[in-house]
């Protein structure tokens, strides 16, 4: 899929892409003018393009779009700065796994330089968002969000914008399995969104680990293997997502049975 | 986790440890004679290390190992050759996520060239599985094998040495959750190993499809985001795992409940 911007694409539904885009379409995908390919609107809808015309680097499409737009991931995640090689290849996946936020933030184990990487300048970011998008078929951009000090984001921030009805934070030393937590927690909002706490490589401290808990955080196992942070925030998304779709009622299927 | 051969530890438990591992005890975890670190000898038992004595880029530890090794993990892998730059970063994630055995095959989708990758060299490989063992703190390496030919694998070969009792296949097409195929299939028996098969970037074609389905892989859906081989790979041993945890008798308590 090809994601275009919303005001890429003019009142008559022609959209005019150039750049890595046209490149993409022209080389891997190696589309002809008659041609149609699956395109997104970023935040917006999915539809179909007609290719029209292919000038030099510049392919016309002529889209045709869905009436609204794909449902926003479930899933939010609060992750610890991690390194910016681990970030660099994070961001692609967790917008293809699909989630509604991503917060990251500071934590005792998390090193000061890592604050300084171009991995966190949002043209950069961005970019490896909509890469993961593309992938999943997906047009919701994840919303980003950088909190230096977590006892402020936790404590004064956090419940003012975050819409999470259930959050969880992965904790080697937990014993409950994600899916016991989610199938029991989520039961009185079953479309509740679920937000996840991902620690930094050597852990949150135990300060941190209360701060989460007072703040209602229930701590999850992920079995006795210590994962790096980049396979722990896949493993844990996946099944999140697997459990909420099991347990959590789907939002149409809940209209639809309304009388 | 430090991991040693079986001939790295004499017959007074003790070992010289040198080169990258020594490195990794020094300028990391900075230790000191005296200290503990946990170690590992590979396919065999963990234990700990005291630190005796460090002389140079050499550390002398005094090992007291555990009677038993850790259980090999009860999840195999059957992957389509992924690109090697894809490859490279699996490795260790698999071995962190535990597998049993890694199969690697071709097909129609997987290019010819992904063959003579470096990568697939075991001197290579083995130090990234190694490195996700340490990692997760287990010492079962999985055993890797390498396929031209996927028809005479699943045909011929797969029945002969693979000891998994249900196997799934990842389908984009298909609805079943992995939890509920894992519950309802495991059920004859529920010790039995898992094999899943993940295919190439663009998809097995149909006739793998039927070929694999005739030989008893269930399709399993990943829901209708389609991911790239990694994140699949990944999210799917995430998925089996737990499920195998939750529906699967663990092979101690079975064991134990015999008269």
């Amino acid at each position: 899929m090809i994601l275009v911007e919303g005001d890429e694409i003019d009142r008559e539904g022609r959209s005019r892409i150039t750049g890595p885009r046209a490149l993409h379409l022209l080389e891997v995908l190696r589309v002809r003018a008659g041609q149609k390919v699956r395109i997104g609107v970023i935040d917006g809808p999915r539809g179909v393009g007609l290719v029209r015309s292919i000038a030099g680097p510049e392919v016309e499409l002529e889209c045709i779009l869905e009436t609204t737009a794909p449902e926003r991931p479930r899933v939010d995640l609060l992750l610890a700065l991690p390194r910016p090689k681990v970030l660099r290849r994070l961001w692609a996946q967790l917008s293809a796994l699909g989630i509604g936020r991503l917060i990251l933030t500071n934590a005792e184990k998390v090193e000061r330089p890592y604050f300084d990487t171009h991995v966190l300048r949002s043209d950069v970011y961005r970019a490896l968002l909509i890469e993961g998008l593309q992938q999943a078929g997906d047009t919701r951009l994840p919303e980003v969000s950088i909190h230096r000090r977590l006892k402020v984001l936790i404590e004064d921030e956090l419940d003012t914008w975050s819409d999470a009805g259930l959050r969880l934070v992965a904790d080697p030393a937990a014993a409950a399995p994600v899916g016991e937590v989610v199938r029991t927690r989520l039961d009185p909002d079953p479309q509740a969104r679920v937000l996840v706490a991902v620690g930094p490589e050597g852990g949150w401290n135990s300060f941190e680990l209360d701060l989460l808990r007072a703040h209602h955080f229930h701590p999850v196992g992920l079995g006795s293997r210590t994962l790096r942070t980049d396979t722990a925030c896949l493993a844990l998304l996946a099944l999140v997502h697997d459990a909420v779709s099991r347990h959590g009622g789907a939002p149409e299927e809940t209209v639809s049975r309304r009388p």
